[in-house]
Formats: structure tokens, sequence, C-alpha cells
């Protein structure tokens, strides 16, 4: 079989047409090795298509007949509801046996999404020690390093020689979450260094820790968000970050794999904020996976808080209703210088709030943002007012007053846009609240405003009404 | 000195108050000790720091003045607008050095950065091998798994023992990427099978390779997309992943820490497409490094082709301008409408845009997405509209039949707008197009005109205007 990744979906597409055959026929044997010819990741990816195609039962099925090691592995690629779900469905010494092997922070993550009743019953015949770190863990607050982490790390002396050292990670590496980097601790539990396997490895065997760790190291606190640690993860090209108590006591890590999810999760929550969705559960939950209530709670706050906005541009188009009423055609054009300016402002906002979570931007270039907006604002203005020129004389035939009134208030609104658009954001950092809470409905809406303002200032006085 | 993270920016921020007064004062020495007190992805943020505060000479005399080792390494944390500044100030000695001492891939990052004839200079001074495989290097397409790969990986033969295996590993560790994962390829260079130093360490030392390596394993071509790669990395959880060419021999491989920078990379482009802004250089310049005609030419296509969209909505006016011009204050209610339609359409198309980029949604579902969204649409209707009678009748004082008119055409634009916004994406992407390129300015626009129609037909219905 070729394991190359281009073919790899045509195979996976064409096992799982035989599995559905198998399924039919309930072969369920037959089903099951046509799975177990991929690893444990497109395992678990073929299992869910098969939850949403062909039910659940088929799913718990097939996984129950995955050999014992495999069907862990393959839990653990899961996404927690289709956890959930196959839980809800084996029974409670199945479910204790899968916990139990799993890694201490997938184990965490499903024990915080179970009931509360069936994660009591997995407690109780857990061992006490491990229960209380349980308890522990899942009291870290969500999105905070402590809640990523797992305490399955290898520790070690810095009196050890590096021979001394491998011969430990030999016994106890099974069960670590990593063993490529490896932590020294003092007698009171203190982090006092860090020491890498290729270290280990390429060093001597006689060599002591002490002389080889590094003890210029980064590290987080349990209670960092997320969002920092991960930034860090880019910043030093760790594989793994230790993380400390107040006391600084080495009490996890956390392993780059479990960060690439964290910037997906990250990316997501921004993308969905700048666009006016509030997830207000906080949940990682997919979009169908979400209620219709839900789905709606997330989308109303925006849209409420805007209509507020609305009372305003229609208090400015009311005030100007007589000389609408006069010369109507200028609400032709009121869409459109709306929605450029709207555009506009989102367009300068985007970069600003993408440039300050990149760390690109910082509030201290407000002046040298300013002049650039000040600059594309104008030269896309002239540009846009141009082609205007030409549509509102030659396709619509309007007189020139309106073209002139149009094409004016077009250069001053995208300037404006793109001036409010890029401050915003900037503001709204120094008061060190997140840019990307600043939707843009918010930017579109103030556009909106000015826009207006703008265009009947220009009607009355070109066209004088 | 502590090195817990939280203190960590303040520490550095003491630090440069100090090496700013050190600069001043020209005690260039004392400004390097100070600098040296931190890691060398640090140093590179400080130097930089410095560069936008006090200019690039003071930043250049600092670099110098670093460890030859240390300076090499800052060098491959800078940005690469950076890392052209100095090499732009450094004489072509030290370059040479410089680039020569570089890992493989930064190596490659920075030859594509700098002038053709520094390049040239540089290669001159280059053995011919390594300059053969450099120019094979450059020739991968940007985005390409082959430029982000680098050479420099640990290659095992399936007949050697762990020991035998750990011994090469000691011998050419120092000169590879990574040595956590070690490939095994047969004569004619194709790879065979994966393994891990954890399972060499762990693993009996006469144990053979061929025992022990894992030959279901995922690799990539070299032509496949970087946001693949970054995909799969996040899926099958690889340190490193192996990259072929079309005989399946091994290449090259890519390292998770620069998939971290692939993501952030990717989340930003899909966020700037969906507000529509168009990278038209395709290069990962930062805000502030684009000139005002490179921001104006990102942002100006979408700009123009709206225009095309705003002349439909301009028509659609004016065939009901009698109808306005009857009833004025119908023109007030026009921004809120069209504005809620936009923000709504735009809500839904980002959930469904950023739902396909995470593999959460697929086209086949859309089935399931149209009923939801309706569903969604009907429920943020009701209630929109209900506040809005109250705004409209009360707070503004207009007839029952204008607040009808409002409140009906409201739940239909919400429901219409979240099937536009949640059905143009999957129709793209069914089209094999990427859906982020629909920007939510088109979504928007879109809208628009809906809203428009709906609005002017039930005022027609409604006020028998």
């Amino acid at each position: 079989m070729s394991n190359l990744a281009l073919d790899r979906n045509a195979l996976i597409d064409a096992s799982m047409e035989k599995i559905h055959e198998y399924l039919s026929e309930k072969k369920y044997f037959l089903a099951r090795d046509e799975l177990l010819k991929y690893n444990e990741a497109d395992i678990a990816e073929m299992l869910e298509d098969i939850s949403d195609d062909l039910g659940l039962r088929n799913t718990v099925i097939l996984f129950r007949l995955l050999p014992k090691d495999v069907c862990v592995e393959v839990f653990s690629y899961m996404s927690s509801d289709d956890q959930v779900d196959i839980i809800s469905e084996i029974t409670e010494k199945e479910t204790s046996y899968i916990v139990g092997e799993l890694d201490f922070d997938d184990k965490i993550d499903i024990l915080e999404e179970l009931p509360a009743n069936v994660v009591n019953r997995i407690l109780e015949k857990t061992p006490k020690n491990e229960r209380r770190k349980i308890n522990t863990f899942l009291n870290y607050p969500e999105n905070s390093a402590g809640s990523l982490m797992t305490p399955e790390f290898i520790s070690l002396k810095k009196d050890w020689t590096t021979s001394e050292a491998l011969d430990h990670i030999r016994k106890v590496g099974t069960d670590a979450e990593t063993i490529y980097t490896c932590y020294v601790r003092d007698n009171a539990w203190k982090l006092i260094g860090i020491v890498s396997l290729s270290t280990l490895v390429l060093s001597d065997p006689d060599t002591k820790i002490n002389d080889i760790m590094r003890t210029e190291y980064v590290c987080e606190s349990v209670t960092t968000d997320q969002e920092k640690v991960s930034d860090d993860f880019k910043k030093y090209g760790y594989l793994a970050m230790p993380i400390v108590d107040k006391e600084h006591r080495l009490v996890g890590i956390i392993t780059v794999d479990d960060i690439l999810e964290v910037m997906e999760d990250e990316a997501t929550e921004d993308i969905e904020r700048m666009n006016g969705v509030i997830d207000l559960d906080n949940s990682d939950k997919e979009y169908l996976d979400l209620s219709v209530w839900q789905h709606a709670r997330n989308r109303l706050p925006w849209l409420l808080i805007l209509m507020v906005a609305y009372i305003f541009t229609g208090m400015i188009i009311s005030r100007f209703e007589n000389a609408l009423s006069s010369v109507i055609s200028l609400v032709t054009y009121m869409p459109m210088l709306m929605g450029t300016g709207g555009n506009c402002g989102s367009q300068a906002a985007t970069l600003i709030i993408r440039g300050i979570a990149t760390d690109e931007v910082e509030t201290e270039d407000w002046i040298k943002v300013l002049w650039k907006e000040i600059r594309i604002g104008a030269v896309i203005g002239v540009i846009l007012s141009a082609v205007n020129f030409i549509r509102v004389t030659v396709l619509d035939g309007e007189s020139p007053g309106i073209a002139l009134t149009v094409c004016t208030a077009m250069i001053m609104i995208v300037i404006f846009a793109k001036l409010i658009g890029s401050m915003i954001p900037l503001i709204v950092k120094k008061i060190r609240l997140d840019p990307a809470l600043i939707a843009n409905p918010a930017i579109s809406s103030v556009s909106d405003a000015v826009a207006l303002t703008i265009y009947f200032a220009m009607a009355a006085m070109i066209l004088k009404i």
C-alpha cells in the first residue's frame, strides 16, 4: 500500500465504500479489518463519518471490535462530542478501561465533557492519588495553561549522569507524554533546568545533568491564558512548555501538538468575533452541533446593539428628509456610499486587528498607521470617485451637480472610513481590551453614520438644498 | 533571575530602558551584556525594537558585538525584513559566515529575500554540492511543502541495531534539524519506514531497526500546499513530516515549529480575504512595511467589483423612486434593513467558511445547514422585528402600516441573508474554489440588493404604493 498522502484520501474513500457495503451485509469483522489498514487518526475520522452516515450503532459495533490498544488510541483522536456519544453506548467497565488508559491530558478533556454521575463512577474506581490529581486538574479555569497541561513529564535529578538519566527514561518513559524534553527539579519540586533528550543522547555518558541543563528557559504559570502560551510556543520554537505554580514548582507541561489545536481555536474565535459572532458558551462545539437557540444567542448581541446605532442613522436621514424628497435620486447612491464606507473601514480594521494579534502593529505606531491610512484612503477614494463620475453622468444621466456631490462625498467617506477602521482597534487595544471584540459590524455602522453625514453635507453645499 | 514568563516582559522592558541609556552614552559593551542575559529569541525581538526606536545603526553595532554563535541564532529568529536590513549593513564576509552557519531551511528563507547579486556572491563561496542543493530548494514554488522543508534529517538503515543507530545519531545528530524522528530509506532513497528517537531509546540495544520502524506513516509530496501540510500535522500529531518526490524518494522533512508560523500566516490570509483584502504580491510583509500603493492595490479589487453590484442596488431604488418620494420616511429604515441583512449574512458566511476550513462542515451537509439557518433566521428575525416595532411606532411615531412594512421585511431579510451567507460559501467550495475568497463584502452586497427588493415589495403590498 502506498503511503503517499496524495493517494491517501482516495484510498480512504475506496475503503469507506467497502465498509458501507460490509455493514449493510452485517459483515462487521470484514469492516473492522478494512479499518485496521489505517492509522488511529484516520480510523477515528472514518468512524465519525460512519456515525454521521449510518448512525451511531454501527460506529459503536466497529469500535468494540477494535483491538484494545487501538481502540484507546482511536478514542483519543475523536472529537469530544463523538467521545461522549460512544461512552453513552458502551458499558461502564469499557468506559473505565478506556478512560484509565488515556493520556492524562486526554483523560481530563473527556472527564470535563461527561455528565457528573458518570465522572463520579469513574473516579470511584480510580486510585486515591490519581483521583486527587484529576480533581486538581479539573479545577483549572477553561483556556488556562493549567487546563491544557499534563503532569506526565520526565523529571531528572541534577547530580545524575546522562547514562543514569537515560536509564531512568527507559524505565518510566512509556508513561510520559514526551521524553524529548526532560525537567530538572530540586527537592522542593522547583524547576531549576531543562535538558532535551537530544542533548542527553549527544553528550558523553558520564556528563552530569547539572553541566548540560539549560537554566535559561521560558515557562508559563498555570493561570496564563492559552493564547499567550501559543504565542510563546511560536516565539521560542519549543516542543514542550513547562508550567509552574505560584511557588515556581513544576506541575505540568504542555506539548506542541496540543498547541496546534489551540492556535486553530483562537483563530476561529478571532474570525467569529470580527464578524459579529460571540461564542457565549465559550464552547468548542462545531457548527452543526450547536442548537438553533445557541446559534441565535451567539449572533443576537451585536445585531441588537447595532439596532441602537441605526436609530442615529435614521435620525440623520430624518433631518434631511426634505432635501431628499426634493432630489430623490440622491437616495439611489446611498447604499453605494454607505457600503463602500463600511467595506473600506472593515478592510482597515481587519489589517490592524490582525497586525495587533500577530504583534506586527503596536499602539505606539498609531501615528504611522494614521498617516498611512489617510494616504491609502486618498488613493482609493480618487480612483473610486473617478469610476463613479462616469457611472453617474454617463450611465445614469444625472446632472453634474449630483455627480460632483457623489464623487466628493466618496473621497471623504473612504478616507474617514479608513481612519475609523484603523484607529478604533488601536484605541480598544490601548484600553486593554481584545481588538477583535470590536466587530466589523460596529466599524461599518459607525462608517454608515459618518458616510451619510458627509453625503448630505456635500449635497447641501453643492446642490444648495 | 526569575524565569517566570509573567515577569519576563517586565524584565525585558527594564533591560530595554537600561540599553537605551547605554546606547545614548555609547556604552555599547554594557548594552551588549544586558542583551546577553536573555535567550536568542528574546534578543532578536529586542534588537528589532531597538532598530525601530533608535535606528538600524545601533542594532547593527550590537549585533556585531554578540558572540559568533549567538549572533547566528539571533539572526535566525529575526523577521526577514530585519534580516535583509542587517545584511545590507554588514560586510560580505560576515554575511557569508552567518548564512553558512544557518540551518538549511533558514538559509533558503533568507536567500529568497536577498537581492540576486548578493545571493550569487554567497553561492560562489559555497561548495558545489551544497550549491546544487540550494538551487533545487530555491526552485520549489512558494507555499509548497518543498519550500518549507529541510534536507537535514537523520537517515538510518533497516538492518542496523538500535545501538548502531544511536551511535550514528551521536555522530551526525548536531547537523540535523531534528533527531527525534529518524527515517529509514532503501538503496534507491525510497522512504520505507519511520522510527522515533523515543522508540530507539526505549528499545533493547540489539533490536533491529527493521523490527521497530513504523511502516504505516503519513508523508507529503514536495508540491503539496502548505495548508494541507499543516492540516495533517494537526490531524496526526507529528513532530516532523517526511516529504517525498514523485518517485517516493525522501528528499526532506518539515518540523512542527515551522508549521506554527504557517498556521498563523494561513489564518491571517483567510481573515484578510474574508474582509475583502487580497494580498496580490502574496508576500508575508507586515502592515507597516507595505507601501501605500501596495495597500491600495490589495484593497481596490473588491471595492471596484462591488461598484458594479451597487449599480444593481441603484437600479432597484430608481424603480421605486416614485413610491419612495410619496412615503419619504421609508428611506429612514433603509440603512438599518440593509445593514442588518449584511451583518446576518456575514455572520452565517463566517461560521460556514471557518467550518469548511477546519473540516467541520462539508458540502454534503448543505441541507442540514440550510434547515438550521432558516430556523436561526426565523428566531433572530422575529426578535429583531419585535424590537423594531416598538422603535418605529413609539419612538418614531410612524403609522402602523410603515411599522408592519419594516417588521415583516425584517423577518424575511434576516432569513434570506442567513441563507445567502451560508449557501454561497458551500457553492464556492463545491466548484473547488477557496470559500474565503468570497469575501464578506460580496455577501453583504448581495444581501443589500435582496433586502431592498424585499423592503420595497412589502411596502408596495402593505402601503399600496
